[in-house]
């Protein structure tokens, strides 16, 4: 998979997803992350891509030309990599997109190239997203400088999908978000710290009791910090049987 | 303001948000970055932070102690450079936290000292959580690799409220989510653009008209794309005369 990021900061992008599990699996070849300077487009003599608003207002709007003639390179990027001659999907991170979650980070794993068109300033020219964007995507509901991060994120959130990048596929599926339950809580050596100690039924090696017991916390968790998560939880009789003594 | 992330990649928070305008901020002295180490805190041979779950399951947990000691080390730097002496929160980057919004970034905007703590691996031991944690903070329902994006994010979406980061206070109110409304779309120069022409009425030099129609225009995309928003907005007479005229 590849993904191509088009933004005025492309040292920001490399250096933050070149790291950890991404950078592992872009050594295996599982993924490969291209950011490319929109700056590098501009016909201006001073590298300038933005402009005042027409219609005035605070701020500056980054330029259609700039963003279009970095989108046509990527295009024969694209062509150049790639088999698959299906037009790529070219994702708009802003405020006013979509919002992303885990189904969506799923689904985009499956693609075989991702465009992501990062804004800075006040905002993009409208015409040159009417013509080259697929999704307006927001990963919530605040203001960020720019798309760089929400990219970043995405990036991550995705790649962590295609098979081989996380060391086992069983952990991508028992994650929080799975059924809509949150995670259990997690507890490591030593034995007892700092005067608190392991619940005793982890270390009692009984694996159903320990199942049992994760679904439980879960089922807690999730009624407590998540009603609205845990209204879709699919509850078993021994889940509902539980949750009643537990009120 | 002075932020410390408690992290396994200290280089990855510094590369990502010394850019831009946290980093013209930060050279202004509006605020302060500064990346711990996790790792410097380890009392393992190895420099190991992390070892299996107790109970078994994938993945690897963070051990208490040297996240607990690096914490340690995190409250002395705050009373080194603070007078405050307020206990500084700290946030917990977790997808089971409280989702991060605008309002809750701008309610951060007023501390003085703030902390995150970024996990990785299957999480860290819940003792030490229990122990250090204040507020547990998602910024979205999907599943990241590790805590460093979502505090970079949060960082971002924060120091916009500080006096004096943005060129212009203007901005950060007019923006997508105040008054729950997405913004109006942007346009520059120039007037045309691949046969595309601006709008007139922003070439019009008429500002009640100009008002007027971004207003509308965000009246229609919030009602469009963000329902839930939109039922939120206080509506004048007039915007409920012009959305029951453009159904």
């Amino acid at each position: 998979m590849n993904f191509y990021i088009m933004t005025l900061f492309p040292d920001m992008i490399m250096n933050g997803l070149n790291t950890s599990i991404i950078g592992k699996a872009m050594e295996k070849n599982l993924l490969s992350i291209n950011a490319i300077d929109i700056r590098d487009f501009t016909t201006d003599k001073h590298r300038h891509v933005d402009d005042y608003p027409y219609g005035g207002g605070a701020g500056m709007v980054m330029q259609a030309q700039p963003v279009y003639d970095c989108y046509k390179h990527v295009e024969t990027l694209i062509n150049e990599n790639s088999e698959n001659t299906k037009k790529a999907r070219v994702l708009f991170m802003t405020p006013t997109g979509r919002t992303f979650n885990q189904d969506m980070a799923k689904e985009l794993s499956t693609e075989d190239n991702l465009v992501f068109l990062c804004g800075h300033y006040e905002g993009i020219d409208k015409r040159v997203l009417d013509k080259i964007v697929t999704d307006e995507v927001s990963i919530g509901d605040f203001v960020l400088t720019g798309g760089e991060l929400p990219a970043m994120v995405m990036i991550d959130a995705i790649s962590r999908h295609i098979p081989g990048v996380l060391n086992n596929d069983v952990s991508a599926e028992t994650e929080t978000f799975t059924d809509n339950l949150l995670e259990y809580p997690q507890y490591t050596r030593p034995e007892v710290w700092e005067g608190e100690k392991v619940p005793d039924v982890l270390l009692s090696g009984h694996h159903a009791n320990i199942e049992k017991w994760r679904r439980e916390q879960s089922l807690l968790l999730t009624r407590e910090l998540r009603p609205d998560l845990f209204e879709k939880v699919e509850l078993t009789k021994k889940d509902k049987k539980f949750l009643e003594e537990n009120k």
